[in-house]
């Protein structure tokens, strides 16, 4: 056994800084599960062996489920256009925060993963490349791509594959996000019919949470970007954005700036950056429920927050009711694996909700409406209930 | 944390098999260098911690060679054409092979892969689709990639980045044959410019141990494909053959069938398959040496060469003087990833060989012309001599 060089631990750039020297040599490893130890596991492992195998799955393509690490693995693909909140800032450099992933994945889902950041951003290459990169993994987990091109990315991926593909940027947020919500409600009395929501943000987070607040029953929406609420009166959106303003504020009657739909507005939801002004803040409802989930600045401080509200949530671990994507992500390919799922459904990212939620119980507090994610009954929670919900959905294979 | 789902072990289709047993669940797992059970664990792994880290190689791309994974990580990129002596069985079936490599790149190298099993054939794919993979990877292993489609993608891939790409069905089997050949000839009393050498096969590994061994100074040299000895004076050649016909028989002025080229010939090399008749075996020059190289069935038996030949090698590893690419890949990358090598020269690969040539030592003898892939020396003497080389010629960038 040959170790590896120590020369990347010496005397790296940032010596001394914890973030950085966490990170040296990176954060992820392959290591082998099967011992290579002697000639007699070489040949099995390995040649000659190895041949039968293929052989087997070459005759029977479902053999791959047994045989190989695909059914357990995940792709993490990005072209790090949207890395955190730090933008465009390219494949190189989004690495870290995908390696990241990757370790997130193993830990809190068992799930095996892959980072891979592409050296293109452009729609048709990057949806070419994962087709072709497709049998090497179980599932696809889009991340860090920039809206609209996720949007279509994510469409069209899950047409062309019959393996999960989910783009947690938008996804992950949503289920957290409902999870939250859902006890928020329940906390204030509230039925999702009848509540008032103004989603600040019509990027990858705001039209997924937009979409399952409509699954989840919520009618009166407002979605709004940088020029307000959007509606089928504008002229300026995308198709995304058009979708979602006749989904929307064509049924809820809502138009105009942040300052008009919040008024008297029971729920905020923000995912746009940026700052709400007070006095707007102040004009929502009794009970309002604020949920700011930019990082590291909410749109509303949670100071500023509980003087108008009574629900506060956040994307930062250091307030109570963090909104986590780790709460979802592993949980969901975990069980969409355990039953070889073709997809993942909107009903088995509902069902991973409802887990979510379910688990505070009797718990629930202002202060605690969505579980830590260090609490160890979530991934199996969300798992179980990906899994029942992909069979019932008629997409597990076993 | 949770673990896998225990389905895959339960009664696979083939339980029982020792070799499938073995592969149940595949034989690579992706595993986290850093701890993560805790929120501030989890702040410096991720957010907000890691976006310190990406901004830091957005603003200098070099840090990657510091703080991510990616430097010690190869990518084992096949399309399923040349799987074994298995042919075009497709990336899913190629999987099993590729997943033993990964293990064979940490087990003696100490090198991270990822096996990528591309589902595509087509040449321009393949090479843009490994570009767009290529910052993912600290370097590239083609694998069982057929002939003559691997060397247009290895030869435009190697202009197109600047991190090593190595096919290891050319260049592994050419550096430990030439390693196996050079103890052989000290043995038998041999000097190479005087030395004539048939090479049996045309495709991968001929090729690449035909330019290995002009440039390790045989001059006497005849390759074959099926129809005979490549010359100039054929018309069916393709590029490559017709560049390999020009550096060997127009020089040596071989002609004719194997039988032809066999009648006093110092050493054959088989990589070809099929069976050499034994009267022609017996034509070979006194204190012959004789690679088959084929798996599992050499071209020519041990039981039989040992009547004619003098040194006799297999690909086996049930017979003295295994011809195993294993001796070599872990070492190479492990020595060009230690200097952060931006290519695998021509150089790198003649110290690899003689590295291995060189440790055999004073145990020379016709059973032992080269170490065991176990020899715990192996790997450190080949990576060693590898940067070294890469030095000398100039691609090592520390």
């Amino acid at each position: 056994m040959v170790t590896t060089s120590d020369g990347a631990g010496a005397g790296h750039p940032f010596a001394g800084d914890p973030v950085f020297d966490l990170h040296v040599g990176g954060k992820l490893e392959t290591v082998s599960t099967v011992p290579v130890t002697g000639s007699e596991e070489l040949s099995l492992a390995y040649t000659p062996g190895v041949a039968r195998v293929c052989t087997a799955i070459a005759e029977d393509p479902t053999l791959t489920q047994h045989y190989t690490w695909v059914p357990n693995t995940v792709g993490i693909i990005t072209d790090g256009t949207a890395v955190l909140g730090l933008g465009d800032i390219g494949p190189a450099a989004a690495m870290p925060v995908m390696e990241g992933k990757a370790v997130l994945f193993k830990q809190f889902g068992g799930v095996d993963a892959v980072p891979i950041c592409l050296d293109t951003t452009d729609v048709e290459q990057i949806i070419e490349t994962v087709v072709r990169l497709a049998p090497s993994f179980g599932g696809i987990n889009l991340e860090d791509i920039s809206a609209p091109r996720c949007f279509e990315i994510e469409d069209r991926l899950k047409d062309l594959l019959s393996i999960p593909v989910f783009h947690d940027d938008q996804h992950g947020t949503a289920v957290v996000a409902l999870a939250a919500l859902q006890n928020a409600l329940l906390l204030t009395g509230r039925d999702p019919g009848s509540t008032r929501v103004v989603i600040s943000g019509a990027g990858a987070a705001g039209v997924a949470v937009a979409r399952i607040l409509l699954e989840a029953g919520v009618r009166d929406l407002a979605v709004l970007d940088r020029r307000g609420v959007l509606t089928s009166q504008r002229h300026d959106l995308t198709p995304v954005k058009e979708a979602i303003a006749r989904d929307t504020a064509d049924h809820s009657g809502r138009s105009g700036s942040l300052a008009d739909v919040m008024q008297g507005a029971d729920v905020y939801i923000g995912v746009s950056g940026g700052t709400v002004p007070e006095e707007v803040v102040a004009s929502m409802a009794d009970d309002a429920i604020i949920f700011g989930l930019a990082n590291p600045n909410p749109e509303v401080h949670p100071e500023v927050a509980h003087k108008y509200a009574r629900v506060v949530a956040t994307g930062r671990s250091d307030f109570p009711n963090q909104i986590n994507n780790v709460l979802a992500f592993p949980g969901i390919f975990r069980g969409a694996f355990d039953v070889h799922a073709t997809a993942i459904t909107e009903g088995m990212k509902l069902a991973a909700a409802n887990a979510l939620a379910g688990l505070v119980g009797d718990d629930l507090t202002e202060e605690l409406i969505i579980p830590s994610p260090f609490d160890p009954r979530v991934g199996t929670a969300v798992s179980t209930a990906v899994a029942e919900a992909a069979r019932a959905d008629g997409v597990a294979r076993r």
